[in-house]
């Protein structure tokens, strides 16, 4: 369970940062090396603090001042990973135990050999808490060891500056306490770095640095630790108090690590999905799914997930509807609180969301297509300036992505499936249903008798402004329907939302088998795209084409109907499936980190295992590929809960309805799939393998499952063979 | 006339980048490498260009976005001068054309081998134009080579945000130009990049960028060629447009080289001081003081020079009286018209100096102690927050500094003196001396019936807030009495002049021949020193003993009593002058930058050449050391100015008087000095040997010169010796 950089190379320093970032869903601590590199982006974030500074026409996640940074030098010289003298280099993540170690052995000019260990982990309990340690060992003579190191707040976001000092101050000569506030949100930060040694301590502008210096006896290792606590007035009142009260107590580097291996360990034992597969590269990376799931959400209902999680700078650290349809799922299946906080995030939101409404002449909620901390639109109405006409151009998806308005409506509806919980859906499912619900009855225009729904974007951005896009016209219906059977609003309400679905109009098939995706989609040019397949995820599609020759063809970034067809499988049937996801797969790019792991559950249920399987290898290697740069600003939050999803609900065959059906299809190379499965107030540990299924829980409640199109009762036990 | 670093040392880097600014006086370019090296600062500035940003307290001379980076790339192999097949690496500032050159040998990891060669070059006629050449020359076989630069906004002042982009655009995909907008100021900046060869451009967050890519023949070398042109809204009302204009013709490297190199050449020959001294080093000294006083002053009377020129961002470009007692002279008697421009950004900035008098109840006007664009004071109010105690000490230099209003005054006459410019006088000197002399007579207090100065800082910083300091007391009766001289005000304000300087107390010698620094110094304990002196510059003694112990002692950073001396030797006697400076200097570490200098001048006087010799030497190497980080934000610029101080009113002896003197007093190690020196609307030819003097100049007008206290008349030629 290990990600491993086991070379220094400074092309995949920003990949390498990101893939082992550390971090709790309160925050997150990009894997940057402790030396300054060209190009090494660090970073470090806090969930919810967010900041639109002079100049910006959005909120970004504000990059927080650095504590990594760390100047080591042995006897005078500074020590770099570009040294030719660094031997036995090794720098690996383990999943299993959060923990981010690196070990080298290092000669010096002078001819001093030195074994150099530094370890990192970030406390899963004390959210607020993170740990580093450095340990130098002399091989050969003793020597002279100095170590630089503080809170660095002359940071910014790709050089928007964010913060200014409040406070700056030392305590004991090895506590450092700063505080700042964000120039425009004025949130205030407090941080505090606690070092097991004293030094002599400097500030200026922003940073303040300790400069500790120790002669080393050889066999005797130098050990230098720090604990660093960061607290924000989201949470906390006085911050600064906070973190300074914090960092009083001297606590040893293995503790913490200790107590943080722990929760790891119980995290694994409840939530890892096991596979025997003959590739092992799966099991792998379906452990990088989890880690990075779990260290990007954070549990609270104030907050939701960034799209690069807490890994870096990417999309501004906005939340999109990656966050109900890709993410969520995992969480409602593992830990459904903290799916409930997600949801209870954009109730909290609502405002926004009516307001967004409001001025667009629509009654109800339209969500933004990114939110951030105070949930209005955070979309910049302009995209950067064309800086050959110099003319910029609006940016379309604010304006015409609304199906995440469906989309966090079928997130309520799945959550109340899967936890039956009749609280949460009168206090937060409700208000959203309605709200969700009267946006789209607003929404439709009548035409000729029947409503449609006009000039949207569906979730394939190479296709714009069209008319009844068959994703967002199915999933407004089961959000009206959703609101209908809740019983929200009053009777005349009611009655609208019955008018509005008996009127809508829901794309079926043509005459040849085929939904089209909206009413003009069919009608376009077909180009071979083999070229742009290949080379999936890369947009190259757009050095070749304009984008309204993109729009104006048969190309599809990923594919709106299999997306339709993964959420609602009951609506079509085995053959509509099967036409059309060939059909549409076929016009599809994957040019989107989401496309692949959808087309790989859909292409499961079609008995296509070995086709999805493939989809599948290629999902999985979306961040985790040889390729420099792929995930330089941050992981692809939504892709890695996609392959969650895949593996789940694709291989293990898992179709969610009234009650839960099972039809497994395992690509060969799995011997076996085992994970838990939170459904209906229970947990159902799943195990699976080519030929027979084991389903266990701990309650003696009867829970009815379907495997294979035959119901059965699962009590405590259960096992299914298919002969 | 090199610079030379011949040697790539990380350590040194920035101290390099300072050193190796290349410029013109309205821009500075620090000369930092074209790649990334960690700790490596950039810094690229504009006379003029101010910004005080949200969360600070003073105006600061912007960073501009960056014009220097340039990543090249071999075979795909990514250029470094931390590779250790790096060889034949040679980089050197030649001061005499201004052009910084890099040659060096690099094999790659695959075994080929290059000559790359980096040239810069700053134009000098026209200010706003700079010019970049790098030649790639492969040794054994073709190449694939990939260059990538252009204009990087993201940049700031130690974290500080300065810039807003407002425009970005390219055009035939080889001219870049962008847009920026300081924040708080709002002064516009346009940058064009006119490159040699087409590339892909792309554009983010205030950046905009080039990639050209190239097959190389073997021995033909790959020759890429940057052009870059800058104006701001302080110069040019469409700045954006003046930089595309000027950016539409490419203009070869060599050419621009060329025209620049000849304007260098001009500079040398007017205005280098040539010596023939037993220590090269002595020359390389003075042509580098000469070279760095040429780049850092602007011409143009809205502008001033910064503390540290246009070379870093140090005292935030902040202009001091550094300009007017230290820099101002050279210009003075080698270009006397930038000399009037500087005294002019005095008389322009009048208002700030009136308003500053006004809030602190005196007449007249209160010279800020750090002035910037608008000329209000920028002096922060308070220190840095003191980390230990949370407090903020209140800066006294902008309380107490006054001395600064007769330093001014003191060059208004030394530039009448000098010029005899009635007009100049007339229009811009008078108004300078009424206000600053009405700001003294309201600054004086009376005290049983004479007049004395209360609460100052002379310019030893070591002591603070004492009463009638001798070198304020005396250079505000010296302003006072030009006042009246040049009967400024009205007949009720030259009175009150009158009764200012008859009842004003000036400090004379004691019963032991000292002249009290002020009225308290002499009664201080006195401690032993060497140490600290040994360690002149560093500050030592602000570690061992607290600031307040320090002004309770006799301890000085530089003796005012010495540069009252140098400033007025006429007011005081051989011996007087002998006397008090061994008994000051033996209390003065030299903390300051400016005061070897100035002491080795006075020691000059009192015919201790060697003693003076040693000081001088000294004073060369503050900027000119081996030392890292001595210079890292910036030059030494006030330093710089009194090292050709020493040597013209030092070792040639020269006195200002109603009449030239001059008294040589070479060092041993000195065989002979040239130098031209305007006086009195004539430029003399200054040549000088142990024994020998021989004056030149070009007029018929007959001059009075003092020489060894007989009087000559200079008509076109005037031979000394001394028999």
């Amino acid at each position: 369970m290990k990600i491993e950089f086991n070379q220094f190379d400074e092309e995949m320093l920003n990949k390498e940062a990101t893939l082992m970032t550390t971090g709790n869903g309160y925050l997150g601590v990009r894997g940057v090396h402790e030396e300054k590199y060209r190009n090494q982006d660090r970073g470090f974030f806090v969930r919810g603090i967010f900041d639109r500074t002079v100049g910006t026409e959005a909120a970004e996640l504000v990059n927080l001042p650095d504590i990594t940074e760390l100047e080591l030098r042995i006897n005078g010289e500074l020590f770099s990973l570009n040294s030719p003298q660094v031997t036995d280099y090794r720098r690996f993540l383990d999943l299993s135990t959060g923990e981010l170690i690196r070990s080298l052995k290092w000669q010096t000019e002078q001819g001093d050999r030195f074994k150099i260990i530094n370890k990192r982990i970030v406390s899963q309990k004390n959210k607020e808490q993170i740990a580093f340690q450095l340990i130098v060992e002399p091989l050969d003579n003793d020597c002279e060891i100095s170590v630089k190191t503080g809170i660095d707040g002359q940071v910014s976001n790709g050089g928007n500056q964010h913060l200014i000092e409040r406070d700056i101050r030392v305590y004991d000569e090895r506590v450092l306490v700063a505080e700042y506030e964000t120039i425009e949100s004025h949130l205030t930060l407090g941080l505090a770095m606690r070092l097991n040694k004293r030094g002599i301590i400097s500030a200026k502008n922003r940073k303040v640095q300790t400069s500790i210096q120790e002669t080393c006896q050889k066999n005797a290792p130098f050990i230098f630790e720090k604990v660093v606590y960061i607290y924000s007035s989201l949470e906390n009142d006085y911050p600064q108090e906070a973190v300074k009260k914090a960092a009083v107590r001297e606590i040893p580097y293995e503790q913490i690590a200790k107590t943080a291996k722990a929760s790891w360990a119980d995290f694994w034992s409840e939530h890892r999905v096991v596979i025997d597969s003959q590739n092992t590269f799966d099991q792998l990376a379906l452990d990088f799914c989890c880690y990075h799931l779990q260290i990007m959400t954070p549990d609270d209902p104030q907050f939701s997930v960034a799209a690069k999680g807490l890994t870096g700078e990417g999309y501004k650290g906005h939340v999109f509807w990656d966050t109900e349809i890709f993410i969520l799922p995992f969480f409602l299946h593992n830990e459904p609180a903290i799916a409930k906080n997600l949801l209870k995030y954009r109730y909290f939101r609502l405002a926004g969301a009516k307001e967004k409404a409001r001025q667009n002449n629509y009654l109800g909620a339209l969500f933004p297509w990114e939110s951030a901390l105070t949930g209005y639109e955070e979309t910049p109405k302009y995209a950067a300036i064309n800086i050959r006409t110099g003319k910029r151009q609006i940016i379309s998806s604010a304006v015409a992505e609304h199906h995440i308005v469906a989309d966090i409506a079928y997130a309520v509806m799945d959550l109340y499936q899967t936890t039956t919980d009749q609280d949460f859906m009168d206090q937060y499912g409700k208000p959203l249903l309605k709200e969700t619900a009267l946006f789209w009855i607003s929404r439709g225009v009548e035409v000729n008798g029947r409503i449609e729904i006009h000039d949207v974007i569906g979730p394939d951005e190479y296709t714009e402004h069209v008319d009844n896009n068959a994703y967002t016209n199915y999933l407004a219906a089961y959000n009206v329907r959703s609101a209908l059977a809740q019983q929200v609003g009053d009777e005349k309400l009611q009655q609208q939302f019955a008018h509005f679905l008996d009127k809508l109009y829901l794309p079926t098939i043509n005459e040849v088998g085929l939904i089209p995706q909206d009413d003009t989609f069919l009608s376009k040019p077909v180009i071979d795209l083999s070229k742009y397949k290949e080379q999936a995820g890369n947009q190259l599609i757009l050095t070749d084409y304009s984008r309204q020759e993109v729009i104006d063809q048969q190309i599809l970034k990923q594919a709106d109907l299999v997306m339709l067809f993964y959420l609602q499988p009951h609506l079509f049937d085995f053959e509509t499936i099967k036409k059309n996801l060939y059909y549409y797969e076929d016009r599809t790019i994957h040019d989107s980190s989401l496309s692949k792991a959808i087309h790989a559950i859909v292409a499961a249920r079609i008995n296509e295992a070995e086709w999805a399987y493939e989809m599948f290898q290629a999902a999985c290697r979306i961040d985790l590929n040889d390729r420099p740069h792929t995930s330089d600003e941050g992981i692809h939050g939504a892709a890695l809960g996609a392959v969650w999803l895949a593996a789940i609900f694709g291989f293990a065959g898992i179709t969610k309805g009234e009650i839960l059906e099972i039809n497994p299809q395992l690509p060969k190379a799995w011997k076996k799939i085992k994970f838990h499965f939170y459904w209906k107030d229970e947990t159902i540990t799943i195990q699976m393998t080519q030929d027979a299924i084991l389903l266990t829980k701990n309650s003696k409640v009867k829970l009815p499952i379907m495997i294979e199109g035959q119901e059965y009762l699962l009590e405590k036990k259960l096992e299914w063979s298919r002969k």
